[in-house]
């Protein structure tokens, strides 16, 4: 049974496979202290545009978060978050397990607005009370939304302003920044942000997250956060060898714009027939509105998650697609709702 | 130039990368719960001959290590360990950072017995102090050394009796059970501890620790303390795919008993000269004390750590091999000493 | 000028610094082994009626509260807690710096009900999110209501079902259990809750805060986390002394009685000009909503918080009384009131 | 039975009970935001000779060590503690419990030196180990012996040319500063190190430790750290009227003088009898080496800590005096003494 359940379903990119194979003999020091790391940052950064950020590499997006905002906090510090915020909703309590509150905030759309962070600074005005001071942001978000250039924009006046500091998990960058409508590159996002990670993990690596420090204040010391959180791969080539072949030559946008390809495939599918969406997703992620007879149908042939009840006939369903999704399962898809909808 | 370094200098054995090569298309379900990871759980359980253990993977030592004893400890409980122990010298902190403190203990070889048990329960004797509650000890130690049943048997009584947990690293427990004099086996190391780890990275593979837990009390909830800590990988598959192949069919302790082979045969050749020890290893370790002079000529040759200076005119260095070091670097670097040892 | 602002504006009842002088060169040993605290832990059983429980003097509600939470919880769990709960908004974060998220729900009167811990169990249903383990209330609550038996009931069943510990912070619990509708008693909150706190520091004392554990389960090791968090106070006895007096013969009910007296008098007295008010408080806070020109005249006289704007022309004021708040300062307060509805 | 295990059996000064009786209704603000506190800031500072200091007020030792070293240190950082010293061993852990390592060095006398300090440094060169940060000293230390200045300066010196932190433990600095041999001041106390604090508890107050932050870039936000470690009391005024009252006209240092008066009186005793003592200690505790007979039959008269077995027949006992020390029961403890020698 085919499954629309994630984008880590699959393994690598086999160019990557290819890599790992070519140079699995060569002897490098341990720890990310490697040429395939150095590379792999040389050409991160030349895709950034900007020569002083420093690059580091981790395996997931938990312990990517944990880390940085760990280590760019001080104990009474506290975090911005839209209450759909991956480090809100699922990482068991990984940042406050590090010992800072999560501030959250409800959206419309997933994204944070000056609203709510003039909120959160109006709302904590003493010692009585944490101290805001990171606003997380997620690009694209949890429900497939981007932001734009001037959104971003927006939440960088407002931080530089109240001496915040901005950061973005980009568990899905790769998808945001190919997505239909983006008008921001990761030169934008580094000249806006603190930090940001570029992910890898959901855009065709076996595992790895390059986050990139942008702030000369949250530099330094930043590896020993990374060795006391277990973020120090002894191969730490692993992570190295797999950016170098994703940014060589643009494999990365390739399959992060696949992947919104297939996705908005699927969307238009269930437009055709009239069906609404949860969310206007641009990127890898489609929340269709259906009623239940065509999820149970729909559920015998393909694997997905069932999002959200809207009420007792109708779900909104999750479907997501991947740097690995082929055409041919998305047209499966659709001719079974074809067929359902000739039939039922 | 060839380094001793490290047991991590190289990739992973190749038909660990021929695995990933193969499955790499398979969809599976991510976060550990998948066919690859529950079939290298089976091999792990049928190779310690206990069904009733809980396995979990992870990336690497220092993570293994943090979540678990962070894990098991309620936050006035202590870790004791050796002077020497990994935890306490090279993870920056990180038990520590999880709110536990560490007592250490002098030892002469790397390994703790029932007398520094006994004297810091002695010590710790009321709720002023920290509270005295697992034990933790590395086979092979970090200077090489391993544990023989009787030893270990010993450190388990006292442990039983003082409802203490023992817990051991095996970073380098292949190593550990093909070493001349080892009579401990998987099994029995089950019956004997309530934690302890299969040491992946350090021997053969990309990365990846298999973290199996004996202790009944000590099981609950624990996927809950992996994904707060980083610990949950989305492709959570790279590790099973690798344990599998490790274990299918002994290959495990086969590379770990090259890696030891190839140590002997240093070690043996620095003896002819009459060098002595700065440990007696029995692993894939060994610390020659030498002359300032042989060192250089051998630096410009080798990678290799300066690890003890002994007095104005010789240091102990140390060697490492691992299951990629091949007989013809071993007899490189012999050749080279008896050359110096011919001219110098 | 007077002050409303909140009830720990004087110092200690007097019969508590006459108990304090007295005392004073008699030797004790410290850290809360002493006669003064072991008396007091007898008075208190007496009073709760039940001998099993454990009790432990604290300084404060924070330090309370952060000891007794973190004891009981391990890493991974969370606690559900009123979006008005004094943890939440008022102690800077301090739940999250042991580890551990605060889950938090809307409600209209500051009290958590069945259903709010039905929908937290409800969402976070797996190891990617904080598991739900403590439920945290205030009696009363930080906006001067309070929990009846058969509330009190309801919450005990739900978590007995589930499995999760129920605590009750209380800082003003002498002031809800001598509120008008209280039918709760010291006996029936201790069957009820696994943990609660008696306080003294906002009921006459000069500081100090007995919490009280019922559930065998938490009562291990106690003391080692009151030493971690510098709970325990060399001179313990000052804590004992003071609740010796407060439970020797009820002054406890006696001061809290007062206090609710004075605020229903004021209450009273603003309902007689047709005022209504932020939330219906039983015990010692009272919140008139009154137009800006009655606050700014109240303001020359007295010292109060403006707690919440109504409207462009309103403001909910907060007016707290205490065991030292005199019913001549009330009648001021009121005959200022009435002077100037007479003028304006 | 008279005690002299610790210089905290009795209560508070006299002076300051009357204090506290004579302001009692005095309506203040909480939190340490009151005349009281400010004036006794305004006398601590002029008694320090420097008006930039920042004061913070505590409620004892423990919780002092732990806010302001959790408050000064990031998340990778570690303290450098002699292994005698207080935080490493009567603290329950409360300083890893906040994530800290603790590097700790044998001494002789319990005083750190310039050479651990750069062994630690030395030790310690990467991100694998924690990196040392922060000195902690104690003064008295707690085996009695005192800094002299130009120890001080030497400590001084090498934590400025590293970057480190000075930080000073003054739970018996009143002792310290009125010892025979002493040469510091307050003053110059406060020109050497980062931060140390005036320990209220253990020489005449009910309770009361007032940190001294020296070093600017320490000083920001230090108030939300109390109050996360529950250290903000409601009734501030508590501490201040008490340092108000101990440094109004040297009350603070006539008590120490006379506690150590008293201890000299008793070394001086058992000197006479030619008894050898474990450290040469010059404030207020006294650890004469006895024959068990003897110590035997002064247990049967008076209360001291038995502190180290030194032989078959022989123990160091440590005999603490203290503020409340009267010359009378020093006087009897001697004649016990003198009469056991003519008896036995």
């Amino acid at each position: 049974m085919y499954s629309f359940l994630c984008d880590y379903s699959e393994g690598a990119h086999p160019r990557i496979l290819e890599s790992l194979v070519k140079t699995n003999l060569n002897q490098t020091d341990g720890y990310g202290i490697d040429s395939y790391c150095e590379n792999a940052c040389s050409l991160l950064k030349k895709e950034i545009g900007i020569d002083t950020v420093d690059i580091h590499f981790f395996v997931g997006g938990t312990q990517t978060n944990t880390t940085a905002i760990s280590a760019f906090l001080r104990p009474h510090e506290a975090v911005i978050s839209p209450k759909t915020g991956h480090i809100q909703v699922h990482e068991t309590g990984a940042i406050e397990a590090t010992g800072h509150k999560i501030l959250t905030f409800p959206t419309i759309d997933g994204k944070l607005t000056p609203l709510e962070i003039s909120q959160a600074l109006f709302e904590h005005e003493d010692e009585h009370m944490a101290k805001p001071k990171l606003v997380y942001i997620s690009n694209a978000t949890e429900i497939g939304s981007i932001y734009t250039m001037s959104e971003l924009e927006s939440l960088h006046d407002i931080c530089i302003k109240n001496h915040l500091f901005l950061f973005m998990d980009g568990a899905r960058l790769g998808s945001a920044l190919t997505a239909k409508g983006n008008d921001l590159t990761l030169n934008k996002i580094a000249t806006l942000v603190d930090a940001f990670y570029i992910g890898g993990t959901k855009n065709g690596a076996l595992l790895g997250e390059a986050l990139v420090i942008c702030n000369d204040a949250l530099k330094a010391d930043f590896r020993y956060h990374m060795k006391q959180k277990g973020a120090l791969l002894a191969k730490g080539r692993l992570i190295g060898i797999q950016f170098e072949e994703l940014f060589r030559d643009k494999l990365y946008f390739q399959l992060a714009k696949h992947s919104n390809n297939m996705a908005t495939k699927i969307a238009d599918g269930f437009a055709h027939y009239g069906y609404t969406f949860l969310t206007d997703s641009l990127t890898n992620q489609v929340f269709p509105i259906l009623p239940n007879k065509i999820i149970e149908a729909l559920e015998s042939h393909f694997s997905f998650y069932r999002w959200l009840k809207i009420d007792d006939n109708n779900w909104a369903i999750r479907l997501v697609t991947s740097w690995a999704t082929s055409e041919r399962e998305v047209n499966e898809l659709l001719d079974l709702l074809d067929k359902l909808h000739n039939t039922l």
